[in-house]
């Protein structure tokens, strides 16, 4: 085991203090990360304050990490010391089952090992995020990140780049798509950025007329106030394909209505209120509502390839470690554009 | 305008009871059947009794409608008088609309016209269904028949054979789905058939043991009692495909469990309660929930064309008209196997 400096949640209501943890040794195809930028995503928030009651402590959130690699196990091929790296939301999965084997470890039937809160398969102990140091794990659970891209505005592809890219791509949207995104936030501003940079006609959902300047900036070809029935009714039966990046409860059927027949609106975020949809709303008009998790590692190297081919990156806003929880604070009122992201060369 | 027999509701809460209705005089593309047999839908008792709040009164149901061609317009060249002909739950549609150019005209933008309780195009006044001696239609609404089909247990075919084969052939069900169908009535009997001759491994999900035997006649290759978690527990994350044809409220957490990774579960009942579901339970499985009704007229005959071929009927119980009344007692008590059909001589 090795000592790691980081920043831990130590209960559900501190606020997240310097911690040293200990990681696993080094395996013959593990790759070594020193980590450089961590963004920081809602969900280690939630994580935190043990909002889905599966935490355990302490905790050390972080799965938007980028960084160097400064060693690889005897077996590794992919990576050299030296080379860019990064780690998303998993650090291993059972690689045995149906979904594992498609390249869809988020789907993992066996249970898939978070990069942070979840179990080392090896019995070793819990797993600890990208709010520390350095990290390790399996060279087919690290990605490869372009020299092309600013390092800490790559950080948030790692999450929010995948699980917007992940529904787009599965549901086909390209050029002639007309795409909806529903909330401008870390999630939204990656959706609308990755739809465009797809080909398709993309327009931001919002209920803040202010948000309009900064949706056309990001790409979107149209900007609908949603608090505006004019402006809702020119879009009626009007979108392809939904992307609800919202996380607040909210009623999914003034969006359903926006859908032509035959189209999908994909939810990426989990409202802690149980959608409620009549399915008349669901049926007139063959209209399908879905869930989509981040997305599993062959795609995500593919989103990684796809953003440097494009340019793509997140809005970030660089903080210091020791910022981390008045960074929380400002989260949660979503006073952010659109992402935090830790330099971790200040812990 | 000519005079035709029929059975008619006066009002929301009397017997249906012989009623004389007028149908709008011929066009040139008209095409004119003596039905003889009719279809008793499930749909046709809401109307009766104004479920949905959308009925006109005198309403005279039917949407199951087949017979033989006695006249037609100069224009039409699909049919000839003696041929034998269909018509199903669409008269009419705008045609103009993209969904009618694609065929879907089930989801024409601009209304399409039901075959009951609708208004004709041309301001002739309300439209009327089956329960009648002869109805008239554009060719381009009437089916093609084949002689090779026991005729009177075709004509469910056009609501509860479409209602299901749509979906079915939407979703690309074929060799290797798996696919679960649930509720054993009108339409899930004829899911199993259908899904069955597209070449599917099929599960009937029913709540009542005793329906366990008729399923496998009818082709089911598994049966599954939702009562029984241990039978339960085994097909959980099995399934690509649900049809859901449960018209009554239910809980639809239960079976998107039974979904696997990217599983679609597709329902074509219309339960009065809205659906409640966390949206945890399709982001966990990138899964879908959608709906669906009947089906466009190309996708109407080529359902009619595969039914032929694989000769799928549904299983008929047939009734005189004048017991219509105690038939749709039966059916408010799901007590048919599994689809009531008029026989039109005896009106």
């Amino acid at each position: 085991m090795s000592s790691t400096k980081a920043y831990a949640a130590l209960d559900t209501t501190s606020p997240l203090v310097p911690y040293t943890i200990e990681r696993r040794d080094p395996k013959p195809h593990d790759v070594q990360i020193q980590i450089l930028f961590c963004g920081v995503c809602h969900s280690d928030l939630h994580f935190v304050k043990n909002d889905w009651g599966m935490s355990t402590y302490p905790l050390v959130p972080g799965h938007e990490i980028v960084g160097k690699v400064t060693a690889v196990g005897d077996h590794v091929k992919k990576f050299k010391v030296g080379d860019l790296a990064g780690i998303g939301c998993l650090v291993d999965s059972c690689r045995d089952c149906d979904n594992c084997k498609e390249g869809l470890e988020q789907y993992c039937t066996n249970g898939w090992v978070g990069t942070y809160g979840g179990q080392e398969k090896d019995g070793s102990g819990a797993t600890h995020g990208g709010y520390s140091k350095s990290i390790l794990a399996h060279e087919d659970f690290v990605l490869k990140i372009s020299e092309k891209l600013d390092l800490a505005a790559a950080a948030p592809l790692l999450c929010a780049g995948i699980t917007t890219y992940s529904p787009l791509k599965h549901w086909k949207i390209g050029k002639g798509s007309r795409v909806g995104v529903l909330g401008l936030g870390g999630l939204g501003h990656m959706g609308v950025k990755i739809a465009v940079a797809m080909g398709a006609e993309v327009t931001m959902l919002s209920h803040t007329a202010s948000k309009e300047a900064d949706a056309k900036r990001l790409g979107a070809h149209q900007f609908v106030l949603t608090s505006d029935a004019e402006q809702v009714k020119k879009v009626t039966g009007y979108f392809d394909f939904i992307l609800d990046t919202v996380s607040a409860d909210h009623d999914y059927n003034s969006y359903l209505a926006l859908l032509r027949s035959s189209g999908t609106m994909v939810c990426v975020g989990l409202p802690t209120t149980p959608a409620q949809i009549p399915m008349f709303n669901l049926v007139f008009g063959r209209k399908s509502i879905a869930g989509s998790l981040i997305g599993g590692l062959p795609e995500t190297q593919e989103m990684l390839d796809f953003c440097a081919e494009h340019n793509i990156v997140s809005d970030i806003e660089i903080i210091a470690m020791k910022d981390i929880n008045t960074a929380y604070e400002r989260l949660e009122k979503s006073d952010v554009k659109y992402r935090f992201v830790i330099d971790m060369a200040t812990l």
